[in-house]
């Protein structure tokens, strides 16, 4: 049986017509390895930022079911004109929007979870020969409404394809070269991993990288797809594979360094040390959809019996956060202040690794102690150690950490295009 | 039971977002009216060009499948903005693609006939209180295939919407303020009809009017939904009512004049005088796609037992014709040359009131001799009388005719946007 090769290829990928018949040749070379070929496009370059900005010349708060119904129609332009440069290159394409082939989604517009995915049609175009261009990031509800899978949706649904079909793999098409162990803006010779476990990319992405969407490798990992990221524009790297960790060959302790910029750390005071409190606090805060990342609660002090209660979230539901505690500290029974720090980073070291060897937690500590940075607060995963620290102190702990875990490379990465990962 | 008006935009007037703001306003006015309103919107302004060119960039010949399917995305934006202006205005409003409705069409790519129009999901949204806004233009198989229309696609959605919601009206909005007697631009005192037959409005759109498109009549006419073709700019004028002729209230001998001057005509010289050869001619241009309008075959020669037969067919099928009458001139026995003459013009005259009233045909003739102008071919129906003059005698003849009917207004017309119609 012929294997299925799903591809993935982004808006930038997409941007113009030429770079959609360099597309088109990608494809065709994988068809011509003698794989069947499903292909997931994103909306052309800068489609989605012109489609939101009419809408909000329109609408200063447009309903998610008509943005979702608006943004839907940029994939639509790019699998049509895909499918039309692999036919002028002489191969039978055939395009699909989420409707046509049943994407099903959850009835929740601008970030809805797919379902199901029916492969009726995909199999019968399949099986007819043709290349099947598809539609990413888009999706159908059981009554025939149009949703969008929010950001990195068309890695979801290019993975969830592939796990449908259960394919052989899942190749996203970026304008990165990879996975790096760190940022090589911040560290010039970070070095691109061949091989990355699906949970190491999963906490690199939780800690800053913004190669793939967490949902997508969640997906993944779930389906047990091998994904590999790898760059449109040059072919002869094969980036990197995404897997099973027990598929792997060798790892280190450490995979890579990734530093977050994009937190403030919230600390509630004097709160009564009884149970009951952090539940109360923390409930709210899911209520008002405000994720939540590290927390630290403070041993209770004796004498008035209260303790602190410690937390970092993204920069941008801050406002939310703080007008949500202020209404909350009564009831809660918090007799000190809501305490705001935007000026930190997390920084944090990722590895499969780590789960066997002792030693690596105290290893980053001596680092940045070495390095005469601060630690602020700490968490710890299975594979990831976190430290936050001052947001000046981010960038020489990232260089150091990087080159005590052994993560040089003796090439000088090549950046394109926005931040590769951190 | 409340009313229900079908609306349609074409694309100059949401070319932009000020212009689909104006568009919600008209079409909220006509729910404050108390009526239920459907709205069928085209692609913004020249969306359908852009698209075009992107295919012609990647493919010489794009597949009609691939090609409907890009090009249905250009209402998908229109029909989303516009339901987010409506909401900004305070008004609930729901967006739908023509997959989503159910408009059921042929299995045909580029234009295809609507079949059935499913009205469920509509009658459902209208009894919630919401204006709908509906793509134009689009159909979907019973395969889940999308199709389009072809010219003038999105005025045949809203009149075949109109009849499956038994519509009370049409509306079609666009950038002229109705049909006129003849085109403003030629006779600047032409007079904006205020009601026009369904067979007149055929019988002018034939002739060169392009208001609207044939189709979209035929299927008002079939299922007798009155349309009326007004000004999306100037509200104050009601522009022309096209409806029955039984409903008319008045109507002269002769209601407009057209001139064509996009055909071409062809003589087929020396063809032999039996039974046969006619339909062989035609039916090998069918199979071409090639319409011909005006056919004159002449009295057969005595000597040579043979005639001629001259037609007019399109400027643009021109080569095709003459390579199609070049392979089957051995086949009929045609014997003379095929003479092929560009520089005519078919000027027309239209009125179902010309049925009852005999000598409008001579009244036309005897103008154009008066004006010294050389009748090259005639041809009649019911409510119109063409005659095919040399390009350069069109617009004279034209003139000569509006004034000898008395078309003519006591305003100057303005002209505005593409020409109007005739």
């Amino acid at each position: 049986m012929r294997k299925i090769i799903v591809q993935k290829f982004g808006g930038t990928s997409v941007a113009d017509t030429e770079k959609i018949k360099n597309v088109a040749k990608i494809v065709i070379k994988e068809k011509q390895n003698g794989n069947d070929v499903v292909v997931v496009v994103s909306a052309m370059g800068h489609t989605t930022d012109y489609l939101v900005k009419m809408a909000k010349d329109l609408c200063a708060n447009p309903s998610g079911r008509e943005m979702d119904m608006l943004l839907s129609t940029g994939e639509g332009v790019s699998i049509a004109l895909l499918a039309m440069a692999i036919q002028a290159q002489g191969y039978d394409a055939v395009s699909f929007n989420a409707m046509q082939i049943g994407i099903m989604t959850e009835n929740v517009h601008s970030k809805a979870r797919i379902v199901d995915i029916k492969t009726e049609k995909l199999k019968e175009n399949l099986k007819e020969g043709k290349i099947i261009v598809v539609a990413g990031f888009q999706g159908v509800t059981e009554d025939g409404e149009i949703t969008t899978l929010g950001r990195g949706g068309s890695d979801t649904s290019a993975v969830a394809l592939a796990a449908a079909l259960n394919a052989e793999r899942c190749d996203i098409y970026t304008d990165v070269e990879g996975v790096y162990t760190t940022d090589p803006r911040v560290v010039p010779n970070a070095s691109r991993l061949d091989e990355i476990s699906y949970e190491e990319m999963l906490e690199l992405a939780h800690a800053g990288a913004n190669v793939l969407h967490p949902r997508s490798v969640e997906t993944a990992k779930q389906f047990n797809v091998p994904m590999r990221v790898r760059s449109s524009f040059k072919l002869d790297n094969l980036g990197t594979l995404i897997l099973g960790v027990e598929k792997m060959e060798i790892y280190k302790p450490v995979t890579g360094v990734a530093a977050d910029l994009s937190q403030a750390r919230i600390v509630v005071c004097d709160v009564p040390d009884k149970p009951g409190v952090a539940a109360k606090i923390f409930s709210r805060l899911a209520k008002e959809n405000i994720s939540v990342d590290m927390i630290i609660q403070s041993y209770a002090r004796k004498v008035s019996n209260t303790n602190d209660i410690a937390f970092t979230i993204d920069s941008v539901d801050l406002n939310k956060t703080v007008e949500a505690l202020e209404a909350l500290k009564s009831e809660i029974g918090a007799t000190g202040d809501i305490q705001v720090d935007e000026n930190i980073a997390k920084v944090s070291i990722v590895g499969a690794g780590m789960i066997d060897r002792p030693g690596v937690a105290s290893a980053m500590f001596e680092t940045l102690a070495e390095q005469n940075i601060n630690i602020r607060m700490i968490s710890t995963s299975e594979i990831k150690i976190s430290c936050l620290v001052d947001k000046c102190d981010a960038q020489q702990a990232v260089k150091a950490l990087h080159k005590v875990f052994e993560l040089e490379s003796n090439e000088i990465a090549e950046v394109k295009g926005d931040l590769p990962n951190v």
